[in-house]
């Protein structure tokens, strides 16, 4: 057999399972403020633990627990996608988001940690769904740290074997259970932090509700919001700086804060990566306050913390908002636009290409120069101290390459299909790298919702695309991936 | 000594003096159409030959004739600067472009085969002058042509060594006279299509003076009219579909070129670079012409002739117009845009990214999703059906890195001297990829003379990286290039 399609099952039976019970979660909340959304919730998470469960039962029986490679690729791919279509249920049921089209795309939004919405009156919901959609982000984000820490490294795809510091000794062809032990470890910090911050916001003047809501999409850089004005509702300095510390520490690769919450700052600070994280937002940061302090008559503070808020919501990938950066001076526009493609840390729950593999580019593409002049000499790639393999190097490439291609591709297809140009590029830019917002018809005042049907899908596409580091999708559309050994 | 100094200024002395010889070349325009021009171009050449006579003949004495490759890039990058600096020389005596930085840009525009330009009124300069212009273009691709075929394969740049079908056996260290031999050979084909060209151009109705000036700046794909309208002042389908041709040939790689020439049609089919050249134009064209007929409300012909010329134009890098296509459809502009990142073959006078590396890099992609599944097997890219070197595979993906890398920094360097965000991002990659006009305050109708001064000089230090494959001037900027062996 080709794939191990019966332990497939059982693992998507259990996540569609779990799925259900999350949305049982949300219950508590219809019923507090009495919204109209409470049997669309309990039938949603009854039929997706019903269906889930007989998935997960049928299949528990006599399969082999020797899961290969090519099974990991389906297990991530289709985990993604089950979930989001499960997900659509308590929009859909409710009538909060009655087209299937619309649904998925905020759903898929949630799981990928985009952002991307297409309501207009986010507000009007009932505080049952407000819910869902913020916990679709934090689900998300906790897939995430397990395909990040555990999965991708295994799968060997785009260097994700580099950025985990931990996970030396695997056996590189079967998915061992050393997912749990690593993955357990820092979902107790995703969680704890979570819960801090809920706290701090909830001090802060937010309601609890806002709260624990704005805290579940800030620790999954999702960034969808209870208010349809984003973090510009809250004018409070307190809040906001709460928000971009919390969006950094979740752009922060998990390990890294491991290591600080255990006191080794010295290992804190040799990552190269965290470094350049720290040190390519301090200076986007410095450039942006300028343009805005300048021409948009405020404050410095208020100039900084709104440059600095945006800075660190693009470059997390979170994606909320405080001010119309579209009213921006054109060069800030622009910076805040190729900061789109850097991405946070890998290891976190960022999304886009991610800074060590610009750091790997960078450093390769100073090295080859040197190799033009030595061309016998090996001259690998050094990353925290220790030699890259060529191979990771090769893969890195690739990747940034593919997702370039992507990116070219993508806003030529949805232009094509009817969006303006300054829209398309920055809308799959956006949810190619799992931010939210975008320019044009998709800035951040704006929504997704008037966007073409088609061009809706291609977007969701491309925020599964992006999440899943793009070869995860991708290797499924090979021919040899299908070819039996 | 760590670099051939004599001989570098000894061949240096040769090209200012070559150079001064070409200007000469304008006088008889000059008396011809009785400008004012005549005393500038005069002292300009005589200045040129004078001095370049002199460099050439102190050097000329005991000069080892021993060139190292790192002798290779100081040539190749302090020839076309050296080339640029005293082209200035015809503009700025003559009075017709009097600033240093226009004149310079206009120059390095000229030499780079870019054809950006500073002037409004193209049709108010003297003839002589005007013929410089169109000459100093022709003369850029005469020195393409030597770099392609026979330096920048020794120097290891970019995988050139991949494109020359007919480079091997050169020792790795030396540049030894096959230059001549291969050059001479390439340098008679762009001598007798440039003269094919004029003929037909003038039997299509050009007077003799425009028939020269655009077969010259078409084949090597420059870009210069002598017409403030470039060739949309010329509505005869007969001219426009010869430029077209030439457009497309001047593309093409000149081995290939060659060899259909010889009647070998089986080797020049055989090429993949070519192959896909011709679908690339072809699948673009089709699609253009579908929107430019939907829209313009126009006839198929001259729809289709417009998307043809504009499409070849851009993929060619050769940058002259027939339409305002920032007036087309926003999704034809976006391809256009796209487009610009292309460029035509290697071996041809195009610049950009050029072909052959786009499919080595799609290639090698679509092969990475297969080593994921495959760590251990070893894959190459394959190419006109031979494997290709890792380490060749290796520069491109990196030659590409760097490209998107000058045209990000760029873009916001350019945008924070005061430039709007699609001028600046099309100037960049016009400029960085030679081919010529751009959008926005760039576009096809406009100039860059009201760009500020400092952008100019980014500018054209693009126009440079991008006509020399980039590493030939960045390797200059690298410590270890200096470093003592």
């Amino acid at each position: 057999m080709r794939f191990n399609y019966k332990v497939i099952l059982n693992i998507l039976g259990l996540l569609i399972l779990l799925n259900g019970a999350f949305m049982m979660t949300c219950v508590p909340f219809s019923l507090y403020f009495g919204g109209k959304d409470l049997n669309a919730l309990l039938i949603s998470g009854a039929s997706a633990m019903i269906i889930g469960y007989m998935i997960f039962a049928l299949t528990q029986k006599n399969r082999s627990k020797d899961l290969k490679k090519k099974d990991g690729y389906l297990i991530v791919t289709l985990g993604w996608l089950s979930m989001s279509l499960f997900g659509t249920l308590p929009y859909i049921l409710s009538g909060s988001i009655p087209d299937f089209t619309d649904a998925f795309f905020e759903t898929i939004s949630g799981f990928t940690t985009t952002g991307a919405t297409i309501l207009t009156d986010i507000e009007g919901l009932d505080k049952g769904i407000l819910f869902w959609r913020s916990l679709t982000q934090w689900i998300g984000g906790m897939g995430i740290i397990v395909l990040a820490v555990a999965i991708l490294p295994l799968l060997g795809i785009g260097g994700m074997q580099l950025f985990v510091a931990e996970a030396p000794g695997i056996s590189p062809d079967k998915l061992k259970p050393r997912i749990t032990e690593t993955a357990k470890r820092l979902w107790f910090i995703y969680v704890a932090l979570t819960l801090v911050e809920m706290i701090l916001l909830w001090a802060g003047g937010m309601t609890f509700y806002d709260a624990i809501n704005h805290a579940l999409t800030t620790m999954a850089t999702g960034g969808f919001s209870t208010k349809n004005a984003s973090i510009a509702y809250y004018q409070s300095p307190f809040i906001q700086y709460v928000i971009i510390f919390f969006m950094f520490l979740a752009g922060t690769n998990f390990t890294v804060t491991y290591f600080a919450l255990h006191g080794q700052f010295k290992t804190v600070l040799k990552n190269e990566e965290f470094r350049f994280y720290l040190i390519i937002t301090f200076l986007v940061m410095t450039l942006i306050s300028i343009g805005v302090y300048q021409t948009q008559g405020q404050g410095l503070e208020l100039s900084i913390r709104q440059a600095l808020f945006q800075v660190v919501s693009v470059i997390t990938t979170t994606g909320y908002v405080t001010a119309d950066y579209t009213q921006w001076p054109y060069e800030v526009v622009l910076l805040l636009f190729v900061l789109m493609f850097v991405g946070a840390s890998a290891g976190s729950t960022a999304g886009g290409v991610k800074i060590v593999r610009h750091l790997i580019l960078v450093k390769n593409s100073i090295l080859e120069l040197k190799r033009q002049l030595h061309p016998s000499a090996i001259l690998p790639v050094r990353f925290n101290g220790k030699a890259v393999h060529k191979d990771i190097t090769f893969n890195i490439l690739a990747f940034i390459m593919i997702y370039i291609s992507i990116f070219a591709f993508g806003s030529i297809l949805v232009s094509f299909i009817g969006v303006d140009f300054m829209t398309s590029i920055s809308a799959v830019a956006t949810c190619l790298g799992n931010i939210g917002p975008g320019l044009g018809n998709v800035g951040p005042v704006d929504h997704f919702g008037e966007i073409p049907v088609l061009a809706k899908w291609v977007l969701s596409i491309l925020m599964l695309l992006g999440r899943l580091e793009l070869f995860t999708v991708l290797i499924l559309f090979t021919p040899y991936f299908w070819k039996k050994v």
